[in-house]
């Protein structure tokens, strides 16, 4: 049936990532170690007999049963209908990039599914996210955001108390969620504390996209000196689209992914996550909260 | 700047759907009405001037705040840098698709952006999904479900006992959430609630992804005689993947959108929600569910 002949468990690709944070508790902070979900950007190539692998999605994921993920994509997506479609999964080489290196590189990234039968990803790859570099996909990624923005300049500072007092705003004004537990939420607000605005959707993306395009469209960007504020938990995406809006302070009430901090750090933006009580963690850019305040 | 000349609010559409659940509470069960989150696909089309609009995206959002979206997205994407570049934002008439039809018929689920110059989108169609009919977006997507998927046939009947049981023995396996609280789980259990498989991801669609790989890669679909469970909420995307692998049962610790609920009534799929102690809904074809076992 399916042939796997890569070795898909790779040591260097754990599916935690260890970073250090300055943890806040009623005011005390200390620098410890701390863990989050890795992700990171793996795109899916498809191909027949005789055909090059062409792209069909690039997906962010937490590595492991990346081959898995793969298969599981294209039955789910209606590319194949049934496993027995599938010739062989495998991680990209460099000679299947036709680049001429000597040796063959494998690419933990890329993932290669080679079908029985010719395929035609006309009516798929419109659908889907496609347009990283083989290899180079998180790469790649972040130095588009990178070119897009303009790392976020130094300005804002936020007291302690106002950023514990933030939650509890926000639900107040979360009118959808207390009916249908099903909605996220996002909020910005002044540098006092004082909410501006919210917005929810069944897609976090979604929320932040129609709080940003609120701000657009009053005139509001870019979102200098507001604190930008998520209901759930932070992926680079998120981190992504509030950087291009200029957010200098990002929170969340969960946690952020490797990716999200990753992104952050390297693009000048404070994020902080797990904003529950008295208690956050600040995972980067700590010189814009006050903790004396 | 931006010309709104729609009116954006409609009566119709609105963030909350009502269904009817079986509301089951410690083995008693009585049918009421459930509010639940609305999901609608919306597509986001560009052009400049002179122009035909070109389709950007399709994402699957919560009506209302239909403009912001549209405008945020082009944003945080970089489809543009500046707000100023929108001239117009306006929901699909039938007239922009060359129709002929003599009433100018607006589709709310088409929102399209006017910039003030030429656009090409040739960098960015291909990173986006993009496909779905003007103002027949969610009728095609369901219909490509439809057309994909055979209905999941009678057969797996679950007991309550087992049902209840589910949750705690996901969190037991749940290796990573417990350490950085970033990531989705999705598992699938025997019909006597034993847990065969587990899968984690930061995306949740991926985590169902790589458990139904796994199952195409050892001979396992379709799941007809298995319990799909995930720890989140459940959207259209993730019906949409469990129909496909042939699982009868979709069980979740949160609540599902008014499209999950649509799709799994539709494709004869059992749909459980906020699955928590003693208590969760039915949704959906109840008949699977023994409130005596």
């Amino acid at each position: 049936m399916v042939v796997v002949p890569d070795r898909e468990i790779v040591a260097a690709r754990r599916p935690v990532t260890t970073t250090r944070v300055h943890a806040v508790d009623d005011g005390r902070a200390r620098v410890r170690p701390d863990r989050v979900v890795t992700e990171e950007p793996m795109e899916i190539r498809v191909h027949g007999p005789g055909q090059a692998p062409a792209p069909l999605a690039v997906t962010m994921r937490t590595p492991g049963h990346d081959f898995e993920l793969a298969v599981g994509f294209c039955l789910t997506e209606g590319v194949i209908a049934r496993p027995d479609e599938v010739a062989q999964v495998a991680y990209c080489l460099d000679r299947d990039r036709g680049a001429g290196a000597p040796g063959d590189v494998q690419h933990y990234n890329v993932v290669t599914v080679r079908l029985r039968h010719p395929v035609d990803l006309a009516g798929h790859e419109r659908r889907f996210a496609a347009g990283a570099s083989c290899g180079l996909c998180g790469k790649t990624t972040l130095e588009q955001v990178a070119t897009h923005a303009a790392p976020i300049p130094p300005g804002l500072v936020v007291g302690r108390t106002v950023l514990v007092g933030l939650p509890a705003r926000l639900r107040e004004q979360q009118s959808v969620f207390d009916a249908t537990g099903g909605l996220h939420a996002c909020a910005r607000f002044d540098p006092d504390g004082g909410l501006a605005v919210v917005r929810e959707d069944v897609g976090r993306h979604n929320a932040l996209d129609k709080l940003v395009g609120e701000a657009a469209l009053t005139g509001g960007l870019p979102l200098a000196s507001q604190i930008v504020m998520v209901s759930g938990r932070v992926s680079f995406e998120i981190v992504q689209k509030a950087v291009l809006a200029g957010a200098p302070v990002l929170c969340a009430v969960s946690a952020p992914s490797s990716l999200a901090v990753a992104t952050a750090d390297r693009l000048g933006q404070t994020l902080v996550g797990f904003l529950r009580g008295d208690r956050f963690n600040i995972y980067t850019h700590p010189e814009r909260i006050d903790l004396d305040a």
